[in-house]
């Protein structure tokens, strides 16, 4: 396996990003540091050369552009293997490959779908609503089912499908009392002192403290419906 | 990396799933075989211990169960890696799992959204066939833009990136006659020479006999809006 020194790899993106905040963390984890290049989703055309869906994030490498997070992923734990984020048994490595496809498809992807009633300034649909609720009833629970809380979800190492879950959760537990009145976590004390041990990792701390200053200002830009704590308690003040 | 001999792993599903289709189409062109066991899917908590989203297929290990068709494509890579469904280079294996995942989140889900008023005898809001349309607009082109056709997506040889999408707009073509008046692979001349040459791979050829006498049963079954022209030609008759 080829060895590429950390320069030679540049993330693209923008801290508001769950998916550019998952694929930063995975870096600074790797020790491939921290800085990354700022960057908006876009539907040029030079964009897309790089980014074939016009999302963020993507990785520069030498030989071009990767998109989608779960290829990045997967391209920084060949780049840089150590510490590792998938296991080295093939089962155990499998089963953290479905809880990222499960925290993917079946939890941040109907929390993302409600995205723009609560973040974006627009509505959401009942229809969209109850196919959210719906998929998350089955979701959660598989996740539960799965993790080994040990204290990451694949047991004593940090993996993949931690760095997927959080950072999913992190927007998606905002839509959850949005729309529904309840947070995810705070129902399920295991994903709550998981969460909790998330916030103390150097990693996370990096993440979020450029997520809150550009989240209020995304939110600020958008008329969103949410707002922080933080900042519903200084507009009373 | 442990060898497991092929009677180690079983694939359990159903010959309509388009997951279950691609999952034993790998284990065909791996020489797995293509023998399989017969499951629905179930919310039983039995079941769901086996397949934690209560979703086909999934793959019998000495290990343990492994659900969600992505995991099982990576695990059957490293069980048995001749001959490979990703390449050996890290970047073009990344630029493979770039679209496996565009074909999976932005391509089969949005089509999979419309299967209950296609194929399931239920009704599909305007606002999900306009969502659907939206994402396909821009997935089919981001393809178009990562495939090579040469002749398979990414190049001389076949991937794992092949039989997600060919599975998927096997029944995902179906959805968008039915729902737009429209193929998507007759649209784009290189995806319809593309199908042409996986129709001709011994392990379509197995996977698809299987499939057609099954999903005739299944439309019926559901009291599907959709018909396959053979049966509409017969029904005629």
């Amino acid at each position: 396996m080829t060895q590429i020194s950390p320069p030679d790899v540049r993330l693209h993106g923008y801290p508001v990003s769950n998916w550019f905040n998952c694929a930063r963390a995975a870096m600074i984890e790797k020790g491939l540091g921290a800085s990354f290049e700022p960057c908006r989703a876009s539907r040029d055309e030079d964009f897309l050369a790089l980014s074939a869906m016009g999302k963020i994030p993507w990785l520069e490498t030498a030989a071009g552009g990767i998109a989608e997070t779960v290829a990045i992923l997967d391209y920084l734990e060949e780049l840089q293997p150590e510490p590792p984020l998938l296991p080295a048994d093939p089962f155990a490595r499998a089963k953290v490959r479905q809880m990222v496809n499960i925290a993917q498809l079946y939890v941040e992807a109907p929390l993302r779908s409600l995205y723009p009633g609560v973040f974006m300034g627009a509505s959401n649909s009942d229809e969209k609503r109850a196919d959210a609720e719906a998929t998350l009833a089955r979701s959660i629970p598989a996740l539960l089912r799965l993790a080994a809380f040990g204290p990451w979800l694949a047991g004593p190492a940090l993996s993949q499908a931690d760095l997927v879950l959080f950072y999913a959760l992190e927007l998606g537990d905002r839509v959850m009392l949005h729309e529904f009145g309840r947070s995810l976590s705070s129902a399920h004390a295991e994903l709550e002192r998981w969460q909790s041990s998330m916030r103390t990792r150097a990693s996370t701390q990096v993440v979020l403290a450029d997520f809150h200053p550009a989240f209020l200002t995304y939110l600020a830009d958008r008329h969103a419906a949410w707002q922080e704590p933080d900042a519903r308690i200084s507009k009373n003040a």
